[in-house]
């Protein structure tokens, strides 16, 4: 199957748009809107029946601040200037990080809380403090990342910065996309679903001028004059793709994401020209809280070390057990402080006993590593302190409370929830561009998972980033696109017949 | 600038072959000279003034065994099956591999040896059993990986499989290149150096049927009627490339290949419809040994935990040092096991004492952390065993003879040598695919570092798998393209018309 068909083959278009954006999810619905705003005509195709995307399945968190602080950051009193949020996202994913793309996000994101807000979207003002992946309790703004793990506190001042509909709990992404598809609809974009884009339309120049769409069994063409923008999610249920580009998470892990997520957007848009980036890269986490009360604990690989600072987000703490051999992961914890996780199924107690030296036997570990650790640990932690890793100190106290146990977290056991953060090389504007000269290509957009977004590595992912920059960049596509010279001098046909 | 010019465009080329070759390193000479050998036309085009490649660069060592052994491992009396043999490249890299690739590697390895030696290199028929990243002996076969390391060990019967040619130390790449080039001449291939590809022609069904190759400031078109093999090298010389694909070891790391190394061929077969994948693995070697004695210190990370078996290869070393927090790397070792690694510069010597105590006051290390691990690995190297990483039992001894020291291999400052493992998705036979279907694309071929190989993690690799790789791949695609039906039943510019 080819991505591209041949502008110049097509002498009768089925539809004419001036943009056309593929996917509504958070991205596309975004794109959409803003493109529709600006005044073009928008034809927007969903491959499933409904609209939502990966966006609708998330708690939806929208990961936002800088400028001083969002609006609702400052009704709390609670300041966020663009250095520090900068930072902190620099600190999150370095090298990785694209700095033209860091530096539109933070400019911006304040401002793009209003706009979700003025979506009819309602956000309460008070805030979460505790640690949770996703509050429960009504309250719209929380910390949701590694934002008070001392190694990120001494880049960047801690500051909560995920942004929760009220009115949601689990369901934060059916809460924003109905709001997000309402306005779409009342915009009067033209929408169509179970409409799969199967290919993209390219002049001999390498223009993108439309895109094939199949329809009740049928192919349509789609002639765009402003550009096509790929929101078409990440690859996450690509099964050979996920083998050929995140191997390593394969047999420990399960998709998370809709059924639309096989990776044709990227497809597409590397066959048009563009590079598909970071594509070994996957949020993978390990969910060891809630209840925070498991935040007490230690985890350890198989040989007894720790390996990570146990108050970090489940993205980072399943990036450093990623990083342990063979997938062998274990929590050591007291009876004070032990609950059942509320996320993860089918933990194991693996053993129990009145003494470490009793749980460490029972496990079948080496004598004298679990005891080690422990001891270690509780040695500083009585001080407040945890030279190994710098967990919190407010996470610090001692193992004194008989039973201990010992809790496996073996990844093949647990398979806890993966999803691509890998896609095409995009310019923040959303233009899809060429490898070595970072070239836009005219007429192709992309936003979404279908890019190599802001958040880029498990390590340093918090809960929000992946909503917050594809509703974020999925306007600036839609702008951009809106605002493009038109391609369209030729009618339909005519350059056949000039070339 | 684009990858792709269209095959309807042309009116008249400038050459006419049946085979045309991209890069004249070890994948370019061996498929250059298989399809030649076949009796196809062959043009080999190379970019620098000479030919070698990175082949030449390397030590040359060829990974090679199965089928009951080599001829140099059955004259030694080493028994080598395809079993024993395959199990091998599955312990070294598990998910990543690709099974139909490795299967005809294994089944084809030993007679690829016949065949190199039959191009006039010598290998003598002499092993060398120490611990080294090449035999400077004179010996022709040794361990060059993780075969004896025990992890591996209890999945496959450890077998020295690196063949070194004889009258070669370090030099070995040119000695093979040597060889090589001199078969390709003889065979009359037409070679052109300072020959450039820049785009590859393919027709409006997806046909690859040529090649634009920059020479003397011109654009010269050449038609193929079997097909381009792109053996163009790796991406470690494109500083974007290197940034977007493995952004983990910018600022740690030196670029190791020629300087043509840079992604050409990867990007022109993902233009032509192909996928690159396995992007983000790399070889990243840390040189602890030579001298072997090194391998009788421990690798502590930053909080003074050990991390990996010690008696691993370089990749491994590096595989498992880049899994620790923020680079930081250090050996410890006794004075009698001291002497100054061979190829890492600037080591830094940390810390010197009498006690372990004091040298892990002086680096500064946490009390207790140091003490704790080497009293741990004391305990259980006086039995012989290491609990933790099950180090082999020849490099296990307590460390007893003061003064001890503390040994930087900080990642920032000893910046080990890497190179690209990612590249396009190819068959067996070396047929380019596409995406999903894994679909052939007409007339398109790869080897060498331009695809993903056999060796796919640094976890997994050693000395000799490239080198084997592209050598006996690169011949494979030769054939395969030599015998594919040809596409020359147009005159060129007469589809032009007849579209």
């Amino acid at each position: 199957m080819s991505w591209i068909r041949s502008y110049e083959s097509i002498r009768d278009f089925d539809f004419e748009t001036e943009v056309a954006v593929v996917g509504f999810g958070g991205a596309g619905g975004c794109a959409a809107l803003e493109a529709r705003r600006a005044g073009r005509s928008v034809m927007l195709f969903e491959r499933s029946s409904g609209a939502g995307g990966s966006t609708a399945l998330s708690a939806c968190e929208m990961y936002l601040g800088g400028n001083g602080g969002t609006a609702l950051q400052k009704a709390l009193g609670i300041e966020d200037t663009s250095e520090n949020f900068r930072a902190y996202l620099d600190a999150c994913f370095g090298n990785n990080c694209d700095p033209d793309r860091v530096s539109m996000f933070v400019d911006g994101a304040a401002q793009h809380f209003d706009w979700m807000e003025a979506l009819g979207i309602r956000y309460n003002r008070s805030l979460f403090s505790g640690r949770d992946v996703v509050a429960m309790t009504g309250d719209s703004l929380q910390f949701s990342g590694n934002e008070r793990v001392n190694w990120f506190a001494k880049r960047s001042k801690p500051v909560p910065r995920a942004h929760l509909a009220a009115d949601a709990d689990h369901n934060g992404g059916q809460v924003v996309m109905a709001a997000v598809i309402r306005n779409v609809e009342e915009a009067g974009v033209d929408i169509r679903y179970d409409a799969r884009a199967t290919a993209l339309i390219q002049d001999a120049h390498g223009a993108v001028r439309g895109l094939v769409v199949r329809m009740d069994n049928r192919d349509y063409t789609v002639r765009t004059s402003h550009g096509v923008i790929l929101c078409a999610g990440g690859f996450i249920m690509n099964e050979l793709m996920t083998r050929q580009h995140i191997p390593h998470l394969e047999g420990i892990s399960t998709r998370h994401g809709n059924p639309g997520d096989m990776g044709d957007g990227i497809l597409m848009g590397v066959a048009a020209g563009g590079q598909a980036i970071n594509m070994g890269q996957a949020f993978f986490g390990i969910a060891t809280y809630p209840p925070a009360d498991l935040t007490y604990g230690i985890l350890v690989n198989g040989n007894g070390q720790r390996f990570v600072a146990e108050d970090s987000y489940i993205a980072r703490i399943g990036d450093a057990a990623l990083k342990q051999p063979d997938g062998e992961i274990y929590m050591f914890i007291d009876n004070r402080h032990f609950d059942r996780p509320h996320y993860v199924q089918g933990i194991e107690i693996v053993a129990v006993g009145e003494t470490v030296a009793e749980v460490e036997a029972e496990a079948g570990f080496t004598e004298g590593t679990l005891q080690h650790t422990v001891e270690f640990y509780n040695t500083h932690a009585a001080e407040g302190r945890d030279p190994l890793f710098d967990k919190a100190a407010n996470w610090l106290e001692p193992f004194d409370t008989a039973p201990f146990a010992l809790v496996s977290y073996r990844l093949a056991d647990i398979k806890q929830t993966a999803f691509t953060l890998g896609g095409l090389d995009v310019l923040p504007t959303g233009e899809v561009v060429t490898p070595n000269e970072r070239a836009p290509i005219p007429g192709l957009y992309a936003a979404g998972r279908t890019v190599a977004g802001i958040p880029r590595t498990g390590a340093g992912y918090a809960s929000g980033m992946s909503v917050a920059d594809v509703t974020f960049f999925g306007r600036a596509a839609g702008r951009q696109a809106a605002a493009a010279k038109p391609n369209n001098a030729l009618p339909a046909g005519a350059d056949a017949a000039e070339g």
